[in-house]
């Protein structure tokens, strides 16, 4: 099996931000890409904010198992139509990988129905992530505790659903912590948020957040056909009930109408 | 201590349909408004989607406790800021009852992050709700089962994320069942799905049913002061760190600046 | 891959019982063992009540990728020794499927720390089992809604957590439902509750049952080696803290001594 | 309304212990008792290991809405037989607030399921416990962090389930970080765990923390009537069914036969 994995990014910082631009020369996404792509289950292309449709047309998406989201300056530039696409193909099974400041992404903020804020601080402290559930297939590979010498502190409250499993937490230097690592189910598709990566640092080079990313794409990666009518609200008539059944009382729909939404 | 509780509906078919009419002359939201009030605990009243701004202005939401929502054919007339405003509210603590067809309601859609779809027949077939758990403040003063005799059916799979708790499930004559009683915190605010409630039927003037939301209204009270800044995110500046802290490495936002969104 | 899977069964009814013997002439773990040994990537054999330890000493639990548990009349005879024995191996990594009346297995009821109980009745009635999420994998190659035409009935409430996903709703020809297809993470073990199996019908013969059974088998399975030290306290010196530390005020353990418990 | 709440303390580190009875001359019972009795709808009492049952008989159990529990030398001390009616008490509807050490309490680990396992380290280093939700009832009237100068560390993994709310994160000077206030449901029982109160600190002297026990109090109070049969199986024969039903197919058992457990 082939896992078709799509890395977006807005890609922007590293084309206006020196620093950014000699830790990525090839973009967020370049890296991640080529990192992924050294994985032989995985069939990686990228896509960007200023590509038509932000390279996220719909016939891409439908032969995309898992994306992989990096968004944090323009996520107010990715229009409501394309966010609105992603999200119904998470709905629909695709696996989605947030990561770092695309906890304020129009996507995942969709997805969680809640503020997604949280506490900020860029001082280039140590940041340690801990596993909460060593046994974890999102965890395999790395240490007990991840540690990263310079990181963007985000601290708790992080506005976000109760998640299905909490995998990482996050500890500070500077005396903050915050759930790193939390997965979700929504609809058919696995979501997992993951913190590291600010782009001033070069996180996405450490073999260790590679091998967690990895593992995030193979653990949402939902082998089953799309289900594609998900959002569907089919009537089932009377004499399709599953049980024998009389009609009784008044009704509001004439037989076949379909329902209000 | 008071709650204040402002029953909103789009009131549209106790005005066109004559069956519906007839069951609820003052408005499904003046049915449900006239039992709330029978508890000394409300304060209570109503607004409907032909009201300025739907009656829910700021100043009006923000001196609400707990929203009840009940919408089937009009979700769409409902506008985007003020179903946002209502989402907001929830975030900061407001409780929000959602009732039957409400689970299509932009503000319970926009909370779930789901599709929130289900299967559904309208053939006034039995439905008997099941407690869960017997001893949650929501299911107190009615009997293990409650018992409708003509209900619409709605049927699983129900697009909704995992409950913090399943409080009912619905049997349908018909051969379907579906999870009826459902709570979710967002943010501050805690939210109950409450199944019952087609138009065709007094399901809103049986006293199990009203005994049903009198309790989730309390259940989903915050007494707590609205957190207003739920979605800010906060810099912590480094020389507010708790911890005393070096500051190291590169940076992209001068000391300061707000954080993008 | 190949996944060792323990299938275990008390085997009294299949034996004492006439109606029971013609159904499952090889016990119902024969009948389980004979229908997963089908899939190449099983390894299936058996264990009873009435071997030694169960049939289920350490060496052996040890080399169990996926332990498969029916039982009735006999909860009361599995000893204390051998119920934590399984538990802990859940909590190892061990997956664990527990079929029908095991509900009151002290192996499950243990692994929930809840009664379990629920209400029950024995008339052969229909039930029909709903999916939940048409796209888990547990319900793969299945019909959204398994109908058996006879079974006993249980209904709620079922006294057991909150589940990390609720799989199935059971409706009930009598009247009743309940949530009959729960997971649960436990340490780092997958558990699967799957209510269907009464041993006077033919269940575990029904072509969609042993689908579900299957693919829970596979869904439960962790490839992680075994967390032998998961129920560990290790102490981590002030000198081995990850970071620098000053050892300030009063102990209550000398160095190096281990942990009350 | 009255809580009734009963403190309960292994009380051995306060008599055998100079530093720790110097903290508590009164043991740890008492100064906890002691607080919680400045609010005036606390009833407070206290019971200790080395009273008959330790003090803990069914009939004190039946009149206690909330059960604070503090045990850490002589877990293995507490009868099977007492464990086990705490156990059903919390299942029956009574809360259950369980401290710092009482991690490893019997009650607590039959409750979870799970090894509740951690790591940890006595070196009097810094604690900051951060609400992740700062409108939870259990948060309200402290800071959005709490500070204790001098703590025992408790760190990740923490072998609990996932837990219905996790209401604080603590982080530690030494590098670890660890989930300190979680929230469980277990049958009619709320529970909390709150980890602060190592027996060499002040800890509960602290405005804080004490704060917080008051809150968790009060959420863990269930004003409704015990379930004393929550454990119990009833049968519900078929002529008593919801529905009307035709008996169909063998049984297993006669008419008005009690099931196996």
């Amino acid at each position: 099996m082939t896992i078709r994995t799509v890395v977006w990014n807005e890609f922007i910082h590293e084309r206006e931000n020196p620093v950014v631009k000699e830790i990525y020369p090839d973009g967020i996404h370049g890296t991640i890409a080529k990192f992924l792509s050294a994985g032989r289950d995985f069939e990686v292309s990228t896509a960007t904010l200023d590509e038509p449709e932000h390279g996220l047309p719909q016939a891409r998406l439908d032969a995309t198992d898992v994306l992989v989201w990096w968004g944090h300056k323009a996520h107010g530039q990715v229009s409501d139509e394309v966010a609105d696409r992603v999200v119904t193909r998470v709905h629909e099974g695709m696996g989605l990988i947030v990561l770092h400041s695309g906890h304020f992404a129009k996507v995942f903020k969709r997805l969680m129905g809640t503020p997604c804020s949280l506490r900020w601080r860029e001082a280039g402290e140590r940041e340690r992530l801990w596993a909460v559930n060593r046994s974890h297939a999102i965890v395999q590979g790395v240490s007990p505790a991840i540690e990263l010498p310079n990181a963007e502190m985000y601290g708790e409250p992080f506005l976000v659903p109760e998640p299905m499993e909490t995998v990482f937490i996050s500890w500070f230097e500077g005396g903050e912590e915050i759930r790193s690592g939390l997965t979700y189910q929504r609809g058919a598709g696995k979501i997992f948020y993951f913190r590291p990566g600010h782009e001033t640092y070069p996180i996405y080079h450490n073999a260790d957040i590679q091998t967690v990313i990895r593992n995030a794409v193979r653990w949402a990666y939902n082998p089953v056909a799309a289900w594609k009518d998900v959002a569907a609200a089919p009537n089932v008539p009377a004499d399709k009930a599953p049980e024998k059944l009389e009609v009784k009382g008044a009704r509001l729909h004439k037989a076949g109408e379909a329902g209000y939404r």
